[in-house]
């Protein structure tokens, strides 16, 4: 069991990796359940295979649990769900003194951390985290979202959970695809600032693809320990140094803007090739070396995962790809910073990028 | 013209009261205008009487101003207007940087500050409340909402904004019944802890409803400054001390809940009933001399204000009021905290209330 604590003065929290914490989720949630209740919120996909086992481990420790299954997928962080959402827990009675169960992926942690923000203006929330996906990035740090139509994650909130138990063994039930996407966000820990933990990953990517259990939750205590150092410096997106955890999110969203936000590419495969983009765009720039960039398309690939235009099946023209990326909510008094990097673990912020420049480097069938 | 800091850390902001300060709101809101540029939401009311000078003021110093109308009334405190309002703020291209400005009463406020906080995650705010109600009390603290089915301000967030101006002279264009209901919660202060602010309204209550411009002045600088010393001291209604802020609104919410939260009783109205109630409850138990609750409905009275069931025209029995009680957000843990007095500006938190002795009490025709 490794106990990783996130460190925002009275906000602060502690997320537990440990294999097999699912079955005892009611020795870890027992301290959280006030009046000795719990309102777990999930989705029918992740509902099938993990809220009987949540419930029953909830029960042997006498907890009273409610729960609330939504349909799986996108469309379920709307204002509608949100709204239906919220309507359930204040029928069922919940007072600020309660606390929500997030049991589920970044959709449903995003979505039950909102309501938990909004309703009596703030109740307590943990999350559970059972994509790899969510167990390395959504559920650590405290940012909370709806979908609008105006675009993903436009309209929320910065509110942190109290508690966050990620149990690697319900990685078991995770379709390969999502395995790969969520592993794509665990790399970009160690292109951020840990050259070591890249090195490592180039060496366990097949063990942990393999869903060892050793090797995935040495992986996802690595990401979570470096994202929470991140968070604790700059809770709110204030000083930069949060933005490094958008390496390849750039470029990433402008590619999952032209495909749709669909299942053609879903979210780790539109920031590994983000970021592989990030990484090239950095060469031309005369950043870093292009040994460097042939090494995180590499990774990538042996990965089986999106490393350029290409192989993310997108053709847009770059000038296209711009335009979505104008639509960024990182953009501040008009200017639109880019994650580039000098090499593995050395990634900066630009504030002097050229779009016209990015436009030719997409046409040039990067 | 006074300047009352709310200090609150990094979230600390200044509440100025200037008469004639919405003329010059070009220099008061010049510092908040990132790019050049300000959103400002209001209603057809307010709009109609204030929104043409705000513009002009705010035109003179180059600012460039869009504006939002809203339908006037508790109905715009809605999910549909907040999701529409969201929706609105985004196609104009509105940034983390950018400030919202609420032109209005307690509703727009409310709804403004909601969506401040939730927009990318929470944008910037400032209020410029246009009746006495909302400049005395929801102006200043950071309590934001919105309505849901369950009931009133139960979806919301604690969201400070950057700066709150108050321009007494708004008031001339306020009916004399929300003049009056507003005035309620002035006399609020005086009885939660300043008997010597109670004893200036019992002198100057003529003068305040007579929009006499150096009485209101005073009084509310009197009110913000006594909410800002709460609001300092306990910003999220953690600690007990700001729930002094809520003397008369257990009582309230019960009378307004009966009449259906509808012009029968607005909600100044009820809170000096509830007030009144508060009194003759405390003087039941034996907290309080009855001179003293005779000395609060007089004031009521001479204010022409409901000052027991009859004048607030509520007929229901003490059981149906209690019914009502049971759905008040402060519930906490199952119980209900009661604002209880020991006198004129001594007011207090019971939580060994008896719900079955206060039915007793409210049946007696109190």
């Amino acid at each position: 069991m490794t106990n990783i604590p996130v460190n925002l003065a009275e906000r602060s929290y502690d997320i537990c990796v440990e294999a097999g914490s699912l079955a005892n989720a009611g020795t870890h949630l027992e301290p959280y359940a006030s009046n000795g209740r719990l309102f777990v919120i999930t989705d029918d996909n992740v509902g099938k295979n993990w809220l009987p086992a949540l419930e029953a481990a909830l029960s042997e420790k006498g907890l009273n649990v409610v729960s609330h299954v939504l349909p799986a997928g996108e469309q379920t962080k709307s204002w509608n769900v949100l709204e239906d959402l919220t309507d359930w827990l204040l029928a069922g009675g919940v007072e600020r003194s309660d606390t929500l169960v997030a049991l589920g992926g970044g959709v449903i942690g995003d979505l039950t951390g909102f309501a938990a923000s909004v309703i009596k203006r703030g109740c307590n929330f943990v999350q559970l985290p059972t994509s790899l996906l969510s167990q390395v990035d959504s559920s650590v740090g405290g940012k909370t979202a709806i979908n609008s139509k105006a675009g993903k994650n436009l309209v929320g909130s910065f509110y942190q959970p109290s508690f966050v138990l990620i149990d690697p063994l319900v990685l078991n039930s995770l379709p390969d695809r999502e395995l790969k996407a969520g592993y794509a966000e665990v790399i970009k820990y160690g292109l951020i600032d840990n050259p070591a933990f890249f090195d490592w990953c180039e060496q366990n990517s097949y063990a942990v693809l393999d869903r060892n259990s050793d090797a995935l939750s040495h992986a996802i205590a690595q990401s979570v320990t470096a994202k929470a150092a991140i968070v604790a410096e700059d809770e709110k997106e204030m000083s930069g140094k949060r933005a490094l955890l958008n390496l390849g999110h750039t470029f990433g969203h402008a590619l999952e803007a032209e495909t749709g936000y669909s299942n053609k590419l879903v979210h780790g495969e539109a920031v590994a090739a983000g970021m592989a983009l990030a990484f090239g765009y950095s060469v031309r720039r005369g950043h870093c070396d292009a040994s460097d960039a042939a090494r995180v398309e590499a990774i990538l690939q042996s990965a089986d995962l999106p490393h350029n235009l290409q192989t993310a099946s997108v053709r847009a023209s770059g000038k296209q790809l711009i335009g979505h990326m104008l639509h960024d909510k990182k953009m501040s008094a008009g200017t639109l910073p880019f994650l580039l990097a000098n090499g593995i673990g050395q990634t900066f912020l630009a504030h002097d990028v050229d779009l016209d420049d990015v436009a030719r480097f997409l046409d040039a069938g990067s």
